[in-house]
């Protein structure tokens, strides 16, 4: 049986010493947020996690949801108490507003705490994690009538709600669906079609669901331009804001998935079902993506959170598992007849390769987080655009390489446990099953990289990237002012070390752009074709740069005389594996995005 | 539900147009592989494969295996009756010796089949490969009175057998194995102890089961030279042939795994089990070696076999499903409202990646059964030492490689279906969940690379890897003679196109071997760190010569006028993508060996 313990330590140093969260306390949200809240805030969700939800995480597995006749659903069992206490305890309320019962809190924390949730417990958090991008998109898009009748109730976890996109003939390309909304005299629409693929589309944790689904107005263009965007609740609430009568949507079905069979993936009937329009009428696209765009966010912090796990798992394992004799005859324990596993290079390849992940994903995600609350608090317009900007370019990247290689790193996790990983009882092949939804869902990951080629890149004439190519300059560049004192000589090593792999998988990423700039535009086949590889590339860097932050912190704290020496040396370690064993990779992508399109489109469909 | 077509074409072009197998018809048990007997072997064998075997895998999945109070086990329905077509069709006899009852057919030819029987069904096929993995360690190390009590009923498929190398404490350190043999007066042994992931351990297929079994004679060293094989019967046979008692080995348990369901991975316990001595007594693992290397082989050709079967199906969907537009207006369908997601160049990238990693893994693997054949039956000592080099080279490529391309076809082929193929009832998932094995299993991946590393590369003064390396220079330097006449121009262009980066990622082979030669002796634990990828790197220089070859067949094929022009073609396109869109990882893969293992190894176990 897996263990998990919430990396609280590791959370605070990106917070504290990586993105310097002080700096922020003059901002909304940002003024409760002071060191103690926030400890503490850690250590209880923290504890949350490890104790009450990582204990129901294979019990999930393993049970799954239950569809009954009638179309309720049950939720594994410990589910609803589960539930409950998350409720009882305010964690479905951080950085909800206060006005509608929230905290208030930055984003950025609220991250942190889904990740520990997520770790623990994947299937268990997708209840709350869609309720929270249901919540943004009432609030941006909804009329205060709609924002007050359901908003409270789901930022208290009393109810939840989901993101209604896929039909069984189109995923991606929304614009095939067929979903109607037939207008009402009062203004209601009748909402009727078939949605599936839906998380937590039905089950027992709350006492109402709010559907937001997608779906076309008779009348409206049959294609992407035509949708609409509908609040479709559970049960309709009443005037007084009490749940009122069923309304005509019942699961049909529950999927047999591959894994998170925690979470009840759902498809749903909806029949002359009661909606009402969020927005305005054939902008639904618009108003959706404000869920998506969180969303994705959040699944890219799935990657990081099933490579954590995972990664904690492997490592006891390794310590504890004792197989064959360390090469070198010093390192033998001579009391043993064969020594821990952590010993041979190739396990530690694989462990260092997850540790350097883990922990450059983490300051990424939880710099994503941050930007989410800059993009909406900084002070001024130039701040929240830059923000918004960098925000936009890194959420591909966040969602795609990240869940890419948390899959690898749960893959690695398992791999590192031999035969036991395959068994189910050791429970390193749930973390296998769960974290590769990840990589698919919420658009693939191909879709990512097509979003982040094909939009984010040139948007705004290529604002966004030209200002990160900036940062990458100037951070790489400059002698670190920290590399001074007692640990000039080590930490100003590590930092010209990870500046040098950085400014070179830079020149990589920027001749791909330029690649990409130059036959792109001639041939869109050729920025389709570097998409996937660009994105990758583009997420090397952008760990990289963690990295380089992070050997720059820890420096600065060793130099000052940092307690937990151990911790800022580990990083030092950590920063010179990634920039020597990883940052390598991106001569190769930008290799294989410069070989362009021709050889892939070549073959007619019958050669395959 | 998937489905599966054995490619028959593609096997006789790597036989004929790569292979050559015509070249050998000379030799013993080639003289009967004429090119109308193969064309018929193979047609036969990839319909049973198909009608019989493919429609019981997602069966098997569902099902998996039953074990009774009794410790018998029930295989999932319809097993049984497909292995009574299976022996009655004569598969299991297909390379076997004919004075043991088999057709003594050449290994290529069983691998060939074995591709398509694994493709199919994997969990079923292990019931047989494993039986012909125990018959090589008997019909090598055995009595004559073993081989012929034993080996005819293994053959004919009445019988199966096992290998047992795993306890619960050791897998890969099988000095720490405990399981005890008791020399008794009548020269047969009492083996107690228990054995772990005993795949094919107990079921209802065969009449008996013939267990090869690790085990410490009473006295001998506690270490791997005090380790002997033993013959253990499920049912000691009688002096007549005929099945006799049952001997004291049960099936305590079957595992809950991640996949291959059909097959059943037992934990089994021996009580005073009587055992045979199979060879001298503490020369066990040289023994288990026999059995095991071919087991590697077969493990390999899982890899491709998962790739193979999991590209068809994505290959299928992938035209059949409609959902966006291509990017070039020109290459749209004016007759729809979307276009099959084939047209896409991410989804094509995923096509072409795993079409390029099959053809070439079984060009690969089929030269590695033809080694086998030449390692045995060529006409000098010469020959068959040269063939016993290379063939012990690649082992651990095929197996370690191969599995770990092929696990990456089944996800990505699973990525390619989007949320469809995270549903069980599509079948991709089940594809990614048996895959996942052959990387574990027959020594981990990490295992096939210290192999390489460690013994492979330095054996006899490095005399494999040195005749690779001049095979690889001869064969990328000649100018082709096939380049002349018609296909000169696209022929001779592709040819020297794959050539040029079949020459630098040579260069960067040999570069990573002075590396390691240089490094690995000073310290093991370069060596260590270096192996996987190094590993990898050899891999993809062994598809990017089958590449080559393919280039030059089918360059060759098109001069000549070959009939099935765009067959040859689309290997031509291939082989231009695999040289430009997957050769260019050995640049990276060198520089991760140049890395060094300092930072894999400087943090002291609890920084992890």
């Amino acid at each position: 049986m897996p263990s998990y313990t919430a990396p609280v330590r590791e959370t605070r140093y990106v917070l504290d010493a990586v993105l310097g969260l002080e700096r922020y306390s003059n901002l909304p949200g940002f003024e409760n947020a002071t060191p103690d809240m926030v400890e503490a805030i850690l250590t209880e969700g923290g504890r949350f996690a490890a104790e009450v939800l990582a204990p129901l995480n294979r019990i999930g597995d393993e049970h799954g949801c239950v569809r009954h006749d009638d179309g309720s659903v049950s939720t594994p069992p410990g589910f609803k108490q589960a539930w409950d206490q998350f409720v009882a305890g305010g964690w479905t309320t951080l950085s909800a507003p206060e006005e509608y019962g929230g905290q208030g809190l930055p984003q950025v924390i609220a991250t942190a705490i889904s990740e520990y949730l997520l770790s623990a417990n994947q299937a268990f958090e997708m209840y709350h994690g869609l309720t929270a991008g249901a919540i943004a998109s009432i609030l941006v898009k909804g009329t205060d009538e709609q924002k007050q009748t359901y908003v409270p109730n789901m930022v208290s976890g009393r109810w939840t709600g989901t993101m209604n996109l896929t039909e069984p003939h189109c995923g991606t390309d929304l614009g095939l669906l067929k979903t109607k909304a037939e207008p009402q005299a009062d203004g209601s629409y009748k909402i009727t079609g078939t949605k599936i693929f839906i998380s937590s589309g039905e089950h027992d944790l709350a006492e109402n669901i709010i559907h937001l689904v997608l779906a076309k107005i008779a009348g409206a263009p049959d294609n992407v331009k035509g949708i609409s965007l509908f609040i479709v609740p559970k049960f309709l609430v009443n005037e007084d804001g009490s749940v009122g009568a069923r309304n005509g949507v019942v699961c049909g079905s529950i999927e047999e998935k591959m894994g998170i069979h925690g979470n009840s993936t759902c498809l749903l009937n909806y029949d002359d079902a009661t909606g009402y329009l969020v927005g305005e009428a054939e902008k639904g696209l618009a108003a959706m993506f404000i869920m998506m765009n969180a969303a994705r966010l959040g699944v890219g912090l799935q990657g990081l959170a099933q490579g954590e796990v995972a990664y904690q798992n492997a490592v006891t394992y390794a310590k504890d598992r004792r197989q064959g004799r360390a090469l070198v005859p010093g390192e033998r324990d001579p009391n043993a007849k064969a020594d821990s596993i952590i010993v041979h290079p190739d396990v530690r390849r694989m462990l260092m390769e997850m540790k350097a992940f883990n922990e450059a994903a983490r300051a990424l995600v939880l710099w994503g987080g941050l930007l989410v609350d800059l993009g909406r608090r900084a002070q001024t317009e130039e701040e929240r655009e830059a923000a918004s900007d960098l925000l936009g370019l890194l959420t591909p990247v966040i969602k795609g390489y990240l869940t890419d290689q948390g899959f690898k790193a749960a893959v690695d996790a398992q791999q590192i446990y031999g035969g036991h990983g395959y068994i189910r009882e050791w429970g390193m092949e749930q973390f296998v099953r769960d974290a590769r939804i990840a990589q698919i869902y919420e658009g693939t990951n191909g879709i990512q990289a097509l979003d982040l080629v094909g939009r984010k890149l040139g948007a705004n004439g290529g604002r966004a990237i030209q200002a990160f190519f900036k940062m990458l300059a100037e951070e790489s560049a400059s002698p670190s002012p920290d590399g001074e004192g007692d640990h000039q000589n080590i930490g100003g090593g590590v930092i010209a070390e990870v500046s040098t792999a950085l400014q070179k998988s830079t020149a990589d990423l920027q001749t791909a752009t330029m690649w990409l700039m130059q036959n792109g535009l001639a041939n869109p086949n050729n920025a389709g074709a570097a998409a996937y590889p660009y994105m990758t590339l583009l997420g090397v860097v952008s760990l990289g740069l963690m990295w380089l932050r992070m050997a720059k912190a820890s420096t600065a704290a060793l130099a000052a005389g940092a307690e937990d020496k151990a911790f800022h040396e580990a990083k030092l370690v950590t920063a010179r594996f990634f920039a020597s064993h990883v940052m390598p990779e991106t001569g190769s992508l930008r290799r294989k995005i410069e070989a362009g399109s021709e050889t892939l489109m070549a073959l007619p469909a019958e050669a395959f």
